[in-house]
């Protein structure tokens, strides 16, 4: 499971002593394409991984750092990526807070959950055990073994995402049951909000340990509340926990599936960067932030399910229409999914780091 | 199946000539409450709904008038409901155009649906046959039963969540394998809008003739496609349609779960008025509108799972934030799901419909 096969040619050259693209985009500094990374770039659409889980399952994949590492290369060896995010799952920080996650074939599960939010907020001391050590664990293999330019980044679940799926015991459409019991005791709710920015933030300092130089909040369902309660009782425990991964000296970004309302409240959390979903247009959403903020996304993924040309042209347009701003990443909008074409991916890529369209017509 | 039952007693008077208070809001006249109805007011919640389901499918419900009739007035016969809609599925237009329903366990299914755009947009006349005609035939059964102040409205699915649907084959997460064909044929897809619109147009003017007073159009799945490309790709047959269903002389309203930007979008159209999801707030979304533009929604139906007096506590919230706009219709932010408590529906329409607060602590 060592990772030996070649990586994939680097988008910049690969000198030891580069500085990954990422890391200069977020800082304002020139870039000669945008830091490109996706979402679930390491998954099922890539028949090396589908190879991988048949040896092992994605709960045993989360908890082995050798095995972890591999999967996070695998696209990095195909593509030229500018980052690599650890292998991991958004619910491992549970698992230090002696809650159990179960991987099942409907995607996980919280094992004997808090059934409400006062049971939830119960104080528990945060437990560095294995499966929360694991990321910070494989990070370190991945300091050996990836290029300097290709930046490491670590991530977790944003706090209102994580309790969501604690009170609601597994994934849902609209989280109804769970929004049930926030409404019911807004104050414990707001209490295990401020408690799991706790637990976050001593994973992430973990991570970042462990040679993470970037982190990703994942609030994938930090829309399924509307702005004004988002700012009520979210933003006190968002804002507490950026602090505490920004003191750690590492840039933070905060994507949010949900409308610009939603997005601007999660760059009140003192963010670096801001992630968008693919369903608003990021240009004109960026041209309203301040020149300080990074905006990343958001390309739609239903691109790569589609022809290779069809992903390169909406990652070249994309491109074009965000060349005035050096603080952006190109990503996705949402994750790859497993019907994905790699050679989709590969184009949408090659688009995004490539030399510029205007520049190669050149004679 | 005879729906002999006695009604819910009204929340104003029910002189026979009484003109229902959603049509007198929507012509912006002054009303002594909001007009309130709740999506899937009829449903799994209702032991009377399940009990009918006992005796009868899903797909034979919304085929049989007299059954859709009774599953229509149950709700009406609980609470003080200002309005009723027709029981039917949003899916039920694409029987007109050749393509066959599944309803299992699952939700429905399109069986042998087109498998690309350019399929789909094959030009097909749209077929008045026995399921398309159900829902107008509900509603003439309807106008005989219910009283004169409960308004009864049709309803279909809007084009571009119908061609999600056709698309995708059955209800799916982020629709991605749709809205790749969308993307892959966008000429084609535009074409299948307009062909969807037309056979919507036709459907709702069938209902219109049943006797339906206002025409809701449900575009659960408008939010996932970026403003810009819903503008360019869907906003022409949309505009179509809302013209040829208002030329039928009905007020018509648009339902959409997205941003605020896709709700502007949708008000284009040319709708009377627009309905939008429980994750905005709502009173300082409708501060940005015209007076004369008629809003709608939106509590979360998430307060229905909880305890009757938080569910009313919201709903006088908002009717009190609401009170300055006689144009708004209180409803929810997306449909009441199996798991709400009867009691909390009835105390959420209570504090909506009765008198208002500050009215009741007079001596």
């Amino acid at each position: 499971m060592s990772p030996t096969a070649p990586l994939a040619a680097p988008s910049t050259p690969p000198l030891a002593a580069t500085r990954p693209l990422l890391l200069r985009a977020l800082a304002g500094e020139p870039v000669d394409h945008p830091p490109t990374w996706l979402y679930r770039q390491a998954g099922r659409y890539l028949p090396e991984y589908r190879a991988l889980r048949e040896r092992i399952s994605f709960g045993e994949l989360c908890a082995d750092p050798a095995a972890a590492c591999e999967a996070t290369l695998q696209p990095i060896r195909r593509f030229p990526l500018d980052a690599s995010i650890v292998f991991s799952d958004l619910l491992v920080p549970f698992e230090g807070l002696g809650w159990t996650i179960r991987y099942g074939d409907h995607g996980p599960e919280v094992i004997d959950g808090p059934r409400s939010a006062q049971e939830a907020a119960a104080p528990a001391r945060f437990e560095p055990n294995d499966a929360v050590t694991a990321p910070a664990r494989t990070l370190r293999l991945l300091a050996r073994e990836l290029p300097a330019h290709v930046a490491r980044i670590g991530f977790a679940g944003a706090p209102l995402t994580l309790a969501l799926y604690l009170l609601q015991g597994k994934g849902a459409k609209g989280f109804e049951k769970a929004r049930a019991l926030a409404n019911a005791d807004e104050a414990s709710f707001a209490a295990l909000l401020e408690k799991l920015a706790d637990a976050v933030a001593s994973y992430l300092a973990l991570q970042v340990e462990g040679g993470a130089q970037v982190v990703q909040l994942f609030d994938s369902w930090g829309g399924l509340l509307p702005p004004s309660q988002w700012r009520r009782l979210v933003l006190p425990a968002a804002r507490h926990l950026v602090a505490r991964v920004r003191a750690l000296g590492v840039p933070v970004c905060w994507f949010l599936r949900g409308s610009a309302d939603h997005a601007r409240l999660a760059l009140e959390t003192g963010v670096d960067a801001i992630a968008v979903d693919w369903t608003l247009d990021l240009p004109e959403f960026a041209a309203t932030l301040p020149d300080a903020v990074t905006v990343q996304g958001n390309l739609d993924p239903a691109l790569l399910l589609g022809a290779p040309e069809r992903a390169a042209a909406a990652a070249r347009e994309l491109r074009r229409a965000m060349a005035p701003r050096s603080r952006f990443i190109a990503n996705l909008g949402h994750g790859i999914t497993p019907e994905a074409r790699p050679e989709s991916v590969a184009a949408l890529v090659e688009a995004l780091v490539g030399a510029p369209v205007a520049a190669s017509s050149a004679p």
